[in-house]
């Protein structure tokens, strides 16, 4: 009984091989030279942002996921990290605009380079991968809807956090000093 | 067409008038005297719960709901505060219990004056009231399954929002500052 | 030690007095003739539209939070329901623009009779309430920021649940025999 | 600039070579067989599970995350699938107790194959990996914390994904035909 996970990984390794990661060490940047960060993505590419936002703050930043209870009031010196496959779901649109009239840095994750929150980020990481909007591409997958950008987004997400490891001189210890056990 | 809230505003009152509030102080202080606040309860009770939360971030103290993302390592100098009808739900006994090997001081709010929660708990506000354990007395209310308490504990927490306003030197305009606006 | 509950229930009914619940055999009318139920609302306001999302599933209606993992395709003959005291929420403004467009039926509570969102909607309730777009009448209430209108919601739609339950001739039993226990 | 998914790919890759998913074929038939099914998991792990939850009602199979407004009332011929890397996770814990009570049955992904959730659980997959009760191991990886557990758990649940698919004859069409996009 085998599990189907060999063609998952190589549609995932496939994907990021082509992608296109210039501007990481700009998007580690603003990462680091923010205050407070804000986290957010709609579906299951919000999930996906949800455990970067948990690890931002197991590494020492400040980090919110928005809609929760304890987002504080932000504004200027403060950083808006997006996912979003199709760079165009209205509800995160809006998002984005509403944190660059607050005068938030906006940064986002993408499939789509060219899109209204790829126009209103300072920087981008752009995951070559079908989206929602793209569906002749999309079968390119043997994987359903946008599975394969969710995917292709936690590994990114977590080899950022190796990165940050890096710069913030953390390690596996100082991070699970971090966590909160009562869970 | 009426709206049946005469009834249900009626409900409260009576069961606020019964309820016991005699360690208001002692509740409020540990709020005011700890460090960083978590905030749990389950269902509907939950939801009540995560707005005292929100409030207390808009007070100005440092305070998560359990499971979000932000919710930092705590311990000593630490305070949980539970909701919970029962002061018996499974799930919420359990966070207690881990709190407290964590060393976390524990309060809660309930209608169950001797069970395990309020024994774990070195404060309590009790709220007379019909929970789901006690199935002879809930048909005092019209109201379906432990509503008459979700509503009672939303009454209660924004009552002490009042009082730590008062506590904290806090204003109408001072808590907006502190709201987000990006949701 | 008392606690300001007299206080705040006396707001909240004084607020109800002078609410136009004109529309409600309407509004009761539209989630009763409806197949799939969605809810959404913001920040406080929200938690409040999730306590009447989870008494719709108990009354056997078929309800979903917007954003939840078991939300299904919705389209003609079925209905959102929107909690938004400015009316004008942009995230919320934008889910009910896309449900409008998927031929969803839009109802509303709200204080803003004539608001972005009141507009979109079939039926309303309208709670005599400030809002957070509307300072000057905000200081009618010792509450902080716009608290008055959650309360308010609150009981508004706990006193639908009474109305619902009697249509459908639900009890509390029926009810609490829908409640799932692993929580 | 490099993104460090190469490493991450092969470590997901080379504990999932190890692992043990023999008991696939029963666990698959347990899903299709429930007539309702119940997700959980704790902290990042938990939000993998929710990406399996969405994917399961998305497949048209009838299923909900605990905790989330929709849950029904849930007993015999239903189903808890558990995510828990230790297997020992206190809160989860108590939800297969009380899920067993109530004669659902219990299945699990975990590290642990002699934990208390593997001993309640009639079906269980097992990935090879490190968990937090058991750090001596931990550091064969390279990323803090469980993350190569939940990296793995991702790819091993969207794997399942795809079998399932072919056993209900389920198509990235019909699959996106569920999806809500009021999102």
């Amino acid at each position: 009984m085998e599990i189907k996970y060999k063609i998952v990984l190589k549609e995932i390794e496939e994907v990021l091989d082509q992608s296109n990661f210039s501007d990481k060490g700009n998007f580690i940047r603003k990462i680091l030279g923010s205050q407070q960060i804000l986290v957010c993505g709609a579906g299951r590419v919000g999930l996906m942002m949800k455990t970067f936002a948990m690890r931002l703050n197991h590494l020492g930043l400040k980090c919110y996921y928005i809609g929760e209870m304890s987002v504080p009031k932000t504004g200027k010196g403060d950083l808006l990290i997006i996912g979003s496959g199709s760079g165009a779901t209205r509800s995160i649109v809006v998002l984005a605009e509403v944190a660059k009239s607050k005068n938030l840095e906006v940064i986002c994750i993408t499939t789509a380079v060219n899109s209204i929150i790829s126009n209103l980020s300072s920087s981008k990481l752009v995951i070559n991968c079908p989206n929602k909007d793209n569906n002749s591409h999309l079968r390119e997958s043997v994987q359903p809807m946008t599975t394969l950008f969710e995917q292709s987004l936690l590994i990114v997400l977590d080899s950022l956090v190796l990165d940050l490891m890096e710069e913030l001189n953390e390690s596996n210890l100082s991070m699970s000093e971090r966590h909160n056990a009562i869970e």
